[in-house]
């Protein structure tokens, strides 16, 4: 019996998604099949078409043919790559992304990482959760000053509230799955974030830098239209 | 034995908060023992200070004083009562409310009334979930036309992915506690908004109509920065 | 000690229900050891019966005798393999098979394998998540001609909603266990089809596309016997 | 302040349902406030159209006007009541509700009430769970000659499997909240009934009567489509 | 038949549990019913022996002996009521117990009456949550100084590790039910609490005053038999 | 329309149950109708049947007709009632039903019942949990002596655990629902029991004394038969 | 510094177990460092001491030193393995082991493997699963005479239920994590055997057959003293 | 794209947080990326300073450079490793370390380890789990004398209610991840802890040895400054 996925394409790309809310599709890598990754990703290395792929494992990476490896852009940390380059950098938005802890590098970095992808230069602001405060308090002005900080933190996530409770800016919570027994798979964390006592925190899923960049540059399209700047 | 409370203050307002982040501090007043209650409103409405109260339950409402009950601006459907008058309405921010079903009337009017409360003059779009699309479409543009969308959707929550597919703007899931069985309470609501499969959608807690008009206030007092306008 | 299982046949099976109710025993595969799913299948070559076997890993399927392996129908996206020809296709139902992204490749197809192995030839719509909205909706009337039509998401699974809001026909939810944080296993997909708003939707298990095809097949059967085609 | 709900329709009926899918709208009235529920009947009593109701409690069918309970056909058992004649009944499909004790009464007879407003009449088999075979044995021919088998049970939810083990026609379960301790709230019945180990059994959410009605509606829409009689 | 409870005694005090080790047997009265409670209240009067009881509902406490009320010391806010003196207070050990918000009261008051019954004056701390750090921060100096922390925080519960990062003493926190949504019932509180990312912070059940102030007690015996005071 | 249950009887009692596997038939109340229940009872009582009903609430009873209620034995502790005289007390078997405290009572009353009912005397050892742990080694000579013990625990369920490793009889741990915070539901009881450390520890649903007074008689009935009564 | 395990025991066998409750202490190898489990083995063979070791993994098992695994029986399916002989079988009581599929046969083969270590020769009746009931129907004399029936089945664990209904003896289910979806892990399995609508069913741990086959010897021991036969 | 974290340093040392709060920052090693983790280990060598390392997998260790791996004292039991000199053992208090069974040594040795390099000499009493109450019993005068009892236990954890029944000092349960089925990730032995009847113990994360150390710790600088004894 013939392959039923060979009669129909696989795919059906949204390709009219920037133009419609801003914002491009890009391949979520994780649970796709190598073979059919691997002929996105060579369908858009001929086509000269700029792609970004978040979720892509090591192994999958390991795995694609050398003439994609070789023109990606691929970042261990975040597990992100792309194809084709970065948008360039427009001023007008001010995000920041910050850590409770190193293990919160991942997703913070697809964060940075996605935020660049579109244009946007985000600033990082590594390891400073509430065991000891004066880490945080010494940012403080300085995160007063963001349109948008995108908080990162796993286990009690008790971070997003601090910070929402000192900044008037736009507080996105990215809980993550780091620690173990109930921090393990950042449920806590998540649950956490949603429960914050300080007024305004949303949140995005767990270990989900890509939604929470996505989210930040909503907010950073309506500044820059305040400014007469196109999205 | 002296109540333990009697010696300390029960409370020590966050009284710095709107000058700190630009939202004042409010009175959750559910989970409040009644004659804590009615002396923190006697209190405000003697020293002329303008309150709002979330979350107070109509046996609650029935059980004030008279005096403050009489001067109390209550409403029933969002749970919501304030005492003296909300802030002037400013321009220069757009947001629309948008619920999927009659059921998330409660959290979206909560919505409504922070907003106002805080001087922003929210869009009430009702009772157009995905079962029926072309309820939806028809406020397309509208929507998104928006910088903040705001979107109360509980059983299935599938209508802030079709919503922020749509629309450019900022997209908030507030997940209700409308429906049964699997859907009562409201957790399959806020799974399937995090897991959403549109990219940036931010959620906040259950029926949290509140904590998304923050949220809200949070993005429009950026942007009215941007207009010149002082927070 | 003898094995006890080496006293009493490990299997009993369940021969006569085609006859019965319509439906052949096939293999669950997944969690048989090595050893005895090798006889099984031998045995089924040797006395020229044919036999499907699902959630066949690929582990498992290097594992086989050569013999078995070279006489099997092996697809490695829904892990389903079958010794024997699939039934002759019969007219008289029209089933058609969706998915939400690429990631829902793996149920869809089985699904679509059952249905064949069955004697339906099942369609198959692919990557039309409610996202880009427009990707579905041009395939709304060829989806409201379908006497059933298989609906497979994971995340939020807001697809199964939205079809049922516009078809006539039994749809049939399968949710997936694509995605990651609250939705990786499926749990949120799942509740999300059972909460769904839109009406007279039903669910089978996580990534259970077998179980979807055999209740297409209850319903087609019943069709067929009103076309006086026996079953 | 003004409600916000008084400047636009709190509702948005879903007038072409019918029409687009073989399904009116009905009102699920459990959490809708009182006086907007009441409105609503007296509207659809003053314009002279039909309406059903769904999860309406007693306290809820108490408080509504004393015309529109007089011409109000309630079912306590079921907490439905409609307004205006139910639809003729037509041939051509066989639809039978089983239950597994007398605790399930309440979603059969919603599902039989359903049934009936939307002209099939539906045959119920009571109380004839495992725990005593023979009661379910004696009905096995009926049950065979079924199209559309509706099986409602709680607690281990073991009836659907042995249904669907000894029937061909379509079996839909509706897991019931009866039960306590790690039954109670039905959440055992379900997971139950989606592991279930016979083939082809498709679930709805718990106590939900009313879908598994719509569901079976969906299929004897189909089968009368092959009878030629018009949907 | 006679109720089986009545030959033999319903109860099996263990009385030299304050001998065996420092604390004495209470009453958890919330579960008991009505009869035999007052029963064993009137028997405590009768025979001049002190006897405190928590989780004691106002219905309960309306509900006893009348002389049994006139006798007993009742707290509403904590529902612990005590019968006979409480023990003369003892030096040596400073404990202090510090709430989040004003919904914390019922179980920091509780941790402060049951302290109180057993000889030590705790200190009280109330509404001093992260979302307005300064409100701790005033009090950090006073917190450093004490031998045990008590912490009662519901909601996110991001107070016990903020507060575990600034002090040295011992830290026990008591995750607290209030909140809705994803905090209500307190599992997201103490799961926070467990995942907390400060070092050696303790944690006992939800809303258990009583178990972290018997924990102080554990810790205050020491430290007075270090003194040479006899526990 | 008529109310579907009118036509065809509601019931269908399980009458030879008893002769096939040695336990009658009894009735769940709890979940059942009143005026179903009170006609049940009412054909019993003409009929001269005996009748057990279990979970049968305080509220349910107060509103059966009086001449039932005047001839049920009810037990408020246990909330079972019957109708009719229990069988005669035979003896082979020796069952005795332990409690953690006092909150056990009820699942332990049940028990004692339903022996009672069937013919089995069994005896209540009360209040014996393992914070004081010579309360249960003073009664260990007479537990192992038991043919079966019942355990009734909830909170932290450590009893059934201490009594397996004492005794060499049968141990059926009854996990119950007493508790607040982790505990209040019973599922940590349920889950220690399962999981205990001592061997052979079998385990029913919460608060289900019924249940683990059939699986006694199970054991009873086989003890007595080989002494040679006929069971 | 040296490693805190090295200056006391590892271990404090339960030497006088068999003596007090009738049961050896047996090695649940699966969480323990191999050298620690074959340091425990080599001193058993070195001292001549029979040892049963449960949830040994092959690759423990692969580990262990070439003179015990050349002493020791291992069964791959069970996971067992004995050092010495089994005990003598001795009659007196009856026990069957059922499956309801082949992929029970894990646990099954455990309990046999335990009855049989304990001289007690359990039957096996294999894959009599409810979807098709003959399987089992024609064994329902031979379960109806056995003292004990112990039910392993996975999925929704309809079985045990089934066979409950239809014999007097003990009914020991054995939940098994068989199965995908909602069903993996046996979460579902154990459930529906603790809500079973069967009276008497009695429930051990997932996969326990160790525990199932303790609690059948739990009974056999009793079985036996009443024939006179020492324990 | 610079990887952002290269602009910034990945890590806020909290350098002064034993001067703060008497604990030194530890790594948590589990979830670091090996590079990263490396250098820190380097970076500490080559500045002399003493550094301790918790979950500190095998893979990790053996990546190590050579030089760390050759001045590191790692324990395969506890996975901990440091660089450089224990404190000194200071006497003034007494902390004992207990496991239920074998399979708890990991976190018991944990916490032996994390005390010693805190200058705390603390001892373990193995394997007295209460299946066998005869094990715990003859170290109950032991464990009377000690200020501090931590408790590891798995499965039903029954063992911290036992311990807190008997002594008087602080009890620190450490539920642990051993077991199978409902026990296997720890959730029931956290859960039973928690809801322990035993008045006072104290709960830390599920496996945290480290996390109980550190209470300890906090506990002994309390008796050690009633000494006279610097902290």
């Amino acid at each position: 019996m013939a392959d039923p996925f060979g009669a129909v394409p696989h795919l059906t790309f949204d390709a009219d998604r920037a133009a419609r809310i801003g914002l491009e599709e890009v391949v979520l890598a994780e649970s796709k099949p190598l073979p059919l990754l691997a002929g996105l990703l060579e369908a858009a290395q001929r086509e000269g078409r700029r792609l970004l792929c978040t979720r892509l494992t090591e192994a999958q990476h390991a795995g694609l043919p050398e003439t994609v490896r070789a023109a990606m852009d691929y970042c261990m940390i975040s597990r992100t790559g792309w194809l084709g380059a970065p948008a360039a950098v427009e001023g007008g938005a001010d995000v920041v992304v910050v850590t409770a802890g190193t293990s919160d590098a991942g997703p913070a970095t697809e964060a940075v990482r996605v935020l660049r992808w579109s244009g946007v230069e985000g600033e990082l602001v590594a390891d400073v959760g509430v065991a000891g405060l004066w880490r945080l308090l010494r940012w403080a002005e300085r995160l007063q000053a963001a349109d948008v900080v995108i908080v990162c933190a796993g286990m009690d996530a008790a971070l997003p509230s601090v910070v929402a409770g000192l900044v008037g800016g736009v507080v996105i919570a990215v809980p993550t799955s780091a620690g173990y027994g109930v921090a393990a798979g950042g449920r806590t964390a998540l649950n956490a974030a949603l429960a914050s006592c300080a007024p305004g925190v949303v949140v995005v899923n767990i270990d989900n830098g890509y939604g929470a960049a996505c989210a930040a540059l909503r907010v950073t399209a309506r500044l820059r239209r305040q400014h007469g700047v196109p999205r």
